[in-house]
């Protein structure tokens, strides 16, 4: 139900506020990408979203620009200033006052938004700060799902301290992802690798299994139109660091090094000391591995401490599996090539439940958009939980 | 291009003579389904489609309606008497003069149709007939995608002697038909179980493969909005015969015995004269086989000489793996469940090719539709040729 003391205009600017959120989902580090309008009637004073890295946050970018409007310095005590803003303003100062404060020093009548922030140092509390200063804040009931979508890598972070995680998977109409010998280019096409480009833009962070970096020896960097937008973490299981003992990898000649994250068991360590000059300046994470697996909730751990609230796990069948067994995954984006390849290929996923599971207790996921990409498909899956 | 004597109102009748065409694909036998329009001017005088099992043609049963019209009556030598038709009319006699002899006694003054009938008897000489009575005759160039999906199982078996031959396949979204036990009830839903329905209506005949049959128990009747419809013939491919050890199938509690053909090798002799009663009434065919495989072709010449035109094929992994492999097959329907299954469950295709094909020699298919059915995917492909 909306609530009565949200009108039709109202729904208006947080649509517009939602939009502005939406373009920099996968940019704003572990901040939230928020949207944010400012108006005075039907007047629209200020525009903003969360900047690059997360600074400055939306609030003050609309904030700055709705003070240089004429109307707003012609007239500094105009009356009826409304915020529209995705998220509940943060009332936590860092190097510089919290939102709530700011809205405040701005002279707002009235903030409505959409979604409580449930950052502990803001929850309540910024709408509190606004409301002892005489300010009427509203939390409409609407755009719940589509905030959440925008939300949802910090939403996940803040309330289970692990990232929101996506499975890209690109295979034949038979579920294969690479022919026996290997060979996996290309089995989808250009429309769904252009596809891959966005997705790896809206997301903090990029996992990868060592096999796939050797096999495959991709540049995971942004390509295309996506270019201009700074290369994203890039973290590699490798439990018995055979990484080690590589001397060319394509990857570097995109990707800074400093970007890159090799996960390793705690075992290698004499491996690690010896590392090459090849992997000078590469981070080196180690963690507990049981057997040949790495352990992916602590792999999570360290991926959320490094600041990743929105993570692409870009493979192999291995990697996928382990998050499919443990449960760790919120969406497969599942790319389908228009070509059958013999059954005895690699396979998406691995058995991953005992081997007399019954039909009905195999997972079920929600199919929430579906796209046709000449003779390619690319359906997004959700998780049910 | 479009033949400048086609006019918008030509085409226009056209499309509703397509239309009507549409309705009985899958229920005209070995008759193409056809659909006529007869006009004077503005005014639709009749319409037709070719009625169940093939007899009467479109193009009678439009003339007897147009013979009723009161226009027609109160002045039976009316001049402008157009007959749009979706396929050339039939210029040879049966027990009832031909379709191009029913329209010049008719009195039409000009005839456009779609498509020429690649019937030897019909060829350009039902065309022929019709001209030499004075009657205007447009192969209009138009809707030729369109028509070619309603005729593509007569035009097939014209052109090659073999049917035109969907795969129907229904999988998890990792391409598994069934867990590792054989359980595939349900792996896709009621919305999908449905669409098979159409399927079957639209299809002149249905194979299956004898563990399917055993393993599945299937009823393979029309059910549901499609009850009316009577049941297709039904093929099972068992090259050792197994079934004549069977006490029940589900398959005998709707279907008439006598639709029902189990085709076998000419090998067990001595099981089919030991047949029990329970299969008494069943068709049993013989033909070669090679190894444990019956030959895809030879059956194919038993589906076409009984006057199947559309064969839908229903599996299970050994007989889409053989259509396949031999290049029979002109259509994949491919369910896909919101199931993630075991990998070493049971797959839709086994091996096709030798283990070291390239990945560029795997077949490459067409995406011709894309529908979502609540949480699954209906994908239509085609064979490229």
């Amino acid at each position: 139900m909306i609530d009565p003391r949200v009108s039709t205009k109202d729904e208006r600017f947080l649509q517009l506020a939602l939009n502005l959120a939406r373009r920099n989902v996968g940019l704003t580090g572990k901040n939230p990408s928020v949207g944010c309008v400012i108006t005075s009637g039907d007047i629209i004073l200020g525009r903003g979203n969360t900047q690059l890295d997360g600074r400055p946050h939306a609030e003050v970018v609309a904030i700055k620009q709705a003070s240089d409007h004429y109307l707003y310095k012609k007239n500094k005590r105009i009356k009826d200033i409304n915020v529209y803003v995705t998220l509940e303003p943060c009332a936590h100062d860092t190097t510089s006052p919290s939102c709530a404060k700011e809205i405040v020093n701005f002279g707002a009548s009235r903030v409505v938004y959409l979604t409580a922030d449930p950052d502990k140092r803001t929850n309540g509390k910024g709408k509190l700060l606004m409301e002892e200063a005489g300010i009427e804040c509203i939390e409409a009931q609407i755009f719940k799902n589509e905030n959440s979508d925008v939300l949802k890598g910090y939403l996940k972070q803040k309330q289970t301290g692990f990232p929101h995680i996506t499975l890209k998977i690109g295979s034949s109409l038979n579920g294969k992802i690479a022919t026996k010998s290997g060979e996996s280019k290309w089995i989808t096409n250009t429309l769904c690798r252009r596809r891959v480009q966005l997705l790896r833009s809206e997301h903090d962070g990029i996992l990868i299994g060592k096999n796939s970096i050797i096999i495959d020896n991709p540049r995971l960097n942004l390509r295309d139109a996506f270019e201009i937008i700074e290369d994203k973490p890039i973290f590699i299981l490798d439990t018995s660091f055979e990484l080690a003992s590589i001397e060319s990898l394509s990857l570097f000649d995109r990707v800074r090094r400093d970007k890159v994250y090799i996960i390793t068991s705690t075992k290698p360590k004499n491996m690690i000391k010896k590392t090459s000059d090849f992997l000078k300046g590469v981070n080196i994470e180690t963690t507990k591995s049981d057997l040949e697996f790495l352990s992916v909730e602590e792999v999570l751990k360290i991926i959320s401490r490094i600041g990743v609230n929105r993570l692409l796990v870009e493979g192999g069948g291995r990697v996928w599996t382990s998050f499919l067994k443990t449960g760790f995954f919120d969406e497969i984006v599942m790319f389908t090539g228009n070509k059958i390849i013999n059954d005895s290929a690699i396979s998406c996923f691995n058995d991953f439940l005992p081997p007399h599971t019954r039909l009905g207790d195999f997972p079920n996921l929600t199919l929430k958009s579906l796209l046709k990409w000449k003779d390619n498909i690319e359906a997004r899956w959700e998780a049910r939980y």
